[in-house]
């Protein structure tokens, strides 16, 4: 992963000791323009061009009835994201944010039309069997090399001029897999990682914690590539190969909630130091999105009871990241504005 | 005060319900929006037009050096505003918001020119004198009546369609008045409501300590009014006047930090019931806030260290408003969109 740029952000530091405010009392927006500027290499850094992508399977562990809701969802918000109805479609709309939807593995393949700002792409490996994580390896080694270099395709297509990648992710059953995935890398008790997800009752929570106790029985000590390959699935996988990639192109990745951020943690152990080039949007009321957090050292933007995922979160808190860019580069120093500064009183 | 409509809320949370989503599942975001709906009477709510305004006064107790930067500051950064340098100016431009700033008690008169979208009033209520709240009352009986009538003739001069009033001021030395009357409402002690404000010293907290605890010997047991007209400022009590006119006007308040949140919990022990038409940005990191808010049953949207005040929290949160607003109106139900819904799963 490359390194920030530290003489950027000290450059960027000096320009906030010099706005006309108490040093310091922007607090986490001074944090956020210092930090992009690292990541950017410039101490003027921009929120935009921001671009969203989002990545939607299926999973095969919803036959273990995990989820409120039946597996044909997926495929039915994708087709609502596309036609402008979910609530990334609006979020994108209303921020001016180009959103890709990309089907990495939904059973039910899609081509439909798409409104403004939308677009979407079916890529092959979505016609790949995906395994059920209880009983058996979610992915192969190359179906997880294909989801991965999905992600990645996907930030080679955007534009140059983008600044900041927001992801997101789409799939019922998927907060099971992050979860397992959790477990895993973080040496936790499914107990401990698992949540409600979209809202799963008691009963169905309980088999929740079933099967991520059977996946991670199954796969205690695996290395954290083998852990998101036998325990994850196409669409952390292509969060993964897309956060590489916006990395290696030096771009900030604005991550979303639990499943995002799991998909985070994974790359964060398979290529130690990606972590410098996120920033992150909110704590989820996920149960194990605290753990997740924590273990990447990440303080996030938001604390708001979100849980829906889709990047919904993100792009909530994108708008924080552009007022941080708006007042670092539009704010005037003293000098410029002839306020006399407490050192010189 | 009037009273929300909870058949209007009533109607946006069934909206909410069906809107293609798990039930709760954007938090914050939902209440936001139905929490206006009440307010504005209607199951659809805006967020805009929104408009801010800033309430610029200086303050006798900086005479006994309670402020890193010296009273001179209040002006100059008044012009700051103006010329669209300062934090608050910055947010406005970038958000499309217009910025009103009303001098009621700067000590030098300033009639500067200002950039597009930011306007300015110097209102009669400046040139009467203002009290050390130490020794004296810092506003007469009629100065107080002033500026309450000061801060409403901005609301009433806004245009009708106006949906939400952002909050702000300026004033070197208001985080010690303010403590001052905080501590009067709350029945706290001096040390419990005083922070740093702009980020004074040890040997200045401790002044202004000893300053906010003479205010408080000298005035305990004072009504709210007598509270806020003995230890507050112009700044303050205009901030109560603009509040309660858009209150009346059925129009929602943007509350801003500490300053804001203290007028705002004065107007509330006036008038009870107004803090049903207030939303709370941010927790700042000024000591006092968390007791104030504690008292207004305020669950803030941001904490993000923030404590600049001119507005900059309630402008950064501005966003998020915005964001419930365009999911609650912009996103389909599952009727529309044709997703399975878990009850018909």
């Amino acid at each position: 992963m490359p390194a920030p740029d530290l003489a950027a952000a000290e450059r960027a530091r000096q320009r906030q000791s010099r706005l006309t405010k108490p040093p310091g009392s922007l607090g986490v927006l001074e944090e956020v323009a210092v930090k992009l500027a690292a990541l950017q290499g410039t101490p003027l850094p921009r929120s935009r061009p921001a671009s969203a992508l989002l990545f939607a399977s299926d999973h095969a562990v919803t036959r273990h009835g995990v989820s409120p809701y039946p597996p044909a969802v997926t495929g039915a918000m994708v087709e609502n994201f596309l036609r402008g109805g979910a609530a990334s479609s609006v979020l994108c709309r209303h921020l001016g944010v180009p959103l890709r939807v990309v089907d990495v593995g939904v059973m039910r393949p899609l081509s439909p039309p798409a409104v403004e700002g939308v677009s979407f792409r079916r890529d092959p490996v979505a016609d790949e069997p995906g395994g059920d994580l209880r009983v058996e390896d979610a992915m192969s080694e190359a179906t997880f090399q294909r989801a991965l270099a999905a992600g990645a395709a996907e930030v080679d297509a955007l534009p140059d001029e983008v600044r900041l990648v927001v992801l997101g992710e789409m799939g019922i059953g998927n907060t099971t897999v992050a979860a397992a995935v959790a477990a895993l890398l973080l040496g936790r008790e499914a107990e401990e990682v698992v949540g409600r997800g979209t809202g799963v009752d008691e009963a169905g929570l309980a088999r929740k914690v079933e099967v991520v106790r059977d996946a991670v029985r199954r796969l205690r000590g695996a290395s954290p590539e083998h852990a998101v390959r036998s325990a994850g699935g196409r669409d952390i996988a292509a969060l993964m190969g897309a956060a590489g990639r916006a990395i290696e192109r030096r771009k900030a990745v604005l991550v979303d909630g639990f499943i995002v951020s799991v998909a985070m943690l994974a790359l964060e152990r398979m290529a130690p130091g990606a972590r410098e080039w996120m920033l992150f949007a909110h704590r989820s009321a996920e149960a194990g999105h605290r753990h997740v957090l924590e273990s990447l050292g990440a303080r996030p933007l938001l604390e708001l009871g979100l849980r829906l995922g889709e990047g919904s979160g993100a792009l909530t808190a994108l708008p924080l990241v552009d007022a941080a860019c708006a007042l670092h580069a539009g704010m005037a120093t003293f000098e410029e504005a002839g306020v006399p500064d407490k050192g010189r009183g």
